[in-house]
């Protein structure tokens, strides 16, 4: 690669390492001038939808949202042009998205109708996926999903015992309380488990009957109880992680593992550890 | 057993293979078609509430049913026939809720009456015990129950405590409020206490004094800190199980497992541990 | 007082160990008992608030609380007559309690009025003094209250920033949202601000100005993730106190602590541990 | 310092011991009447703005914010007359604060108008930064601020996970449920969904189609489950500082102190640690 010298090369070589790469300064500031494109250009779609912001400001709207539209197509065009493999990038989860998230204005260009101003408004919802494009830029959090991958299937089981809770009780409570108060159906019954178990409790129903709110008393507790479940789990797990990663270190003489990362000594035998793990 | 060769006992054999067996393809095809099943029958079940649907699908929905209810008479008399004690099985838990799930449909027809809509709706709905089918086919969650049960006498105080509060709580409200606020009775603001202990808050019936209010407000920062008390127990106890489970070393002279992951010597025996796992 | 043989002594002996006892079977009958009636008096008290209760059963409930009553102030005079110390025992919380359960019974007696009626049902509620008798037949629960104290001040000193969080919160809302939305006052808002910070989330009150719903989503999520941090300390401490009861030998040889309750050799030495600890 | 005779360095060294100082007899008497002053002040502010309270005591209230604001400017000019640097004092966040705190009552006095009650009022939140200073008084909590730090990072990127999960979860429920059912715009459908997924429910707003039903249940369940996380990040972190300040032992050879319970040698010297504490 190093023996390419075209001009064309150079530019596609520079692009991309201002484009793909995080390691120069103009790099980063693409990166963080690209971010804060998309997050502004979500905030519009947002505040379009609040009738007083669409009435009063609706037309700068659209001329805003038409020049992010053309910031991301620029955007994207570059990325195609200046990829390694284009083809493999356009088909990666990022280059999808990426076009998802100019598609939407393009389509409502040609496809004009009598429910014109609701079918832009939902495609414009599409342009979410450019907050995905935010992913990108995280490479913490790995710790976070480690514990939870491994805490995953006790978490699995939870839930699934809940459920079951969840479709005994909604079940008991739409033959106790039934349709006259509220509970129109076993579902209906299941969506006010769901808000009472999870503690949200909307209160748009609500049980009226003596044996219906004894029971309903029985599914707070319930629900407040095993929202410990989880959390045990998780904690334990991230407990181990920050433990494991806290230091690998062997000592050589009394094979003591755990030590301190600040340590030179082991704290057994007071032999001295190695500095490389 | 591996003496009797009459081609009825090599049937039975074969089917308590299949039925009561997960160990070839064939078991386990049946219990996963099974399940299917159980699933499906409790889903038409739940859907058969919604108005809308009885009215359109009703129909089918019956036929279903009975489709359901007669794959799962024969399943109970396949199991009854192939078991090995027949009669042990039909006593058995499983037996017990295998039974519970078939009967239903047959008694709604031996006792139609005037509230007969009514009561087999009810009858229905100890289809119920048909998800609890769904548990034999668990053999995970003993990390998880066994730290349940470790933690469960101290969970039991921790509830003894709360009930205590919850009643004195009540008694107090219902003298402060009264009835003219919500507050009928001592039972239902124990009900009141409880939805606000767990943090639910329905708003069916809300405080209107300045002085409820402010026991309310108590209530509320009583019951946000004490949910922190078996989450706390439960957490605990996990991470024991979690650490103990983790060293996998196995004592070559007494076969111990589930050492510290620093132990030289295995605490049971006092042989050495070799130091690869 | 081994030599001392007239019969009343006797008498109050053998009362003393019933009643105050719990070693002999007598004294455990005894104590069950009682706590039976205690559950049962109180059960009373609450179904009796309950107006269609106390219409059709309001005469067998007059005659059952009687009967408690007896049964109480009998339990109190034997109390009284078999203590060696008759006199601390009155002063003692729980003679204080035993008497505060009775007496509001006799006291309706002589205080007969106009109101009557309301006055011996706040008269009886303080009968709920009779719960907290229950509290003697507790001996466990030590643990948690050791693991309580020791995170106490850490605990305090969360509550402390939490209220000047709440008290900040209040304020502004009292300011952006105003009277007219329901947040008449700053004790009011205090009132809502707690309702929103612990998830309770009763809706008697809700923000209605977009600002107001701002603030209202800050304050939730910061509620929600403050939830944290009792939960935190607490596990934190039981998780200490856990361990540390785990056991207590100290090795003779190499002097490691915290060995698994059922070792036999300390894993690190394999040296033999000391059976007494 | 010690060679200043006149007696007016002496009277300010006498000041400042009592009013900065907390060593002494008088400084801790000050600092305490200090702040029953400060929360005494803060709840008349408060008191006042109950509509009551204001008709009948309004008189008395307006006379006791008057001395209490003479009390604190005495206070703050004694505090700029005896402060060594008065100046590095009157920059410094508490000489802000403690100027904040008396300025909007003398305000009041000069900008008087036809909107003076709303103006007053709200220059009498002000006063809440008196409730800043009770802070001052504040040294406990490091334990708690350091786990806070260090598990930082990991909550901010789970509390970033979370504004992607919401915005996602509000722009589907804008579309599913519409403008008819309460979701007027997305702003509101975000706000409906963090009091959702923080469990609150205030039922203000709540979802009125199946499928809108369906997507609450799930965010109540995502809610209900993450809320695990964070807790999880600071228990373990509260943990590692519980068990890191237990152990009391300090190094003769280099005085460090924390050192693991079963440590023998100092991990940073290499040295004997004695084992009597």
């Amino acid at each position: 690669m190093a023996t390419e010298k075209d001009p064309e090369s150079l530019l596609k070589l520079k692009l991309r390492r201002v484009i793909f790469g995080t390691d120069t300064p103009a790099g980063r500031y693409f990166d963080i001038s690209l971010m804060i494109c998309i997050v502004m250009s979500v905030l519009i779609v947002f505040l379009d939808t609040v009738a007083k912001v669409h009435e009063r400001y609706g037309d700068i709207i659209v001329v805003l949202e038409w020049c992010f539209t053309v910031i991301f197509t620029i955007e994207y065009i570059l990325r195609l042009y200046c990829s390694a493999k284009p083809l493999s990038y356009a088909r990666s989860f990022y280059g999808v998205v990426d076009l998802l998230s100019v598609l939407p204005s393009y389509l409502a260009l040609f496809f004009p109708g009598a429910n014109f101003t609701l079918v832009i408004r939902i495609l414009r919802l599409f342009r979410i996926f450019r907050v995905l494009k935010l992913l990108r830029y995280l490479s913490e959090g790995n710790l976070l999903l480690r514990a939870m991958m491994q805490s995953g299937r006790k978490v699995f089981i939870f839930f699934f015992s809940v459920s079951l809770i969840v479709v005994v009780l909604s079940a008991i409570m739409y033959v106790v309380e039934g349709p006259n108060n509220g509970f129109s159906s076993i579902p209906k019954s299941i969506y006010w488990t769901i808000v009472t178990i999870t503690t949200v409790g909307y209160g748009d129903i609500t049980p009226q009957t003596p044996l219906g709110q004894a029971i309903a008393a029985f599914t707070m507790l319930l629900g407040y109880s095993i929202i410990a479940i989880p959390t045990g789990i998780l904690t334990a797990e991230i407990s181990q992680e920050i433990g494991r990663s806290r230091d690998l270190r062997r000592c050589s003489n009394c094979l003591k593992v755990g030590h301190d990362p600040n340590a030179l000594y082991c704290d057994h035998c007071g032999s001295e550890l190695e500095s490389e793990l």
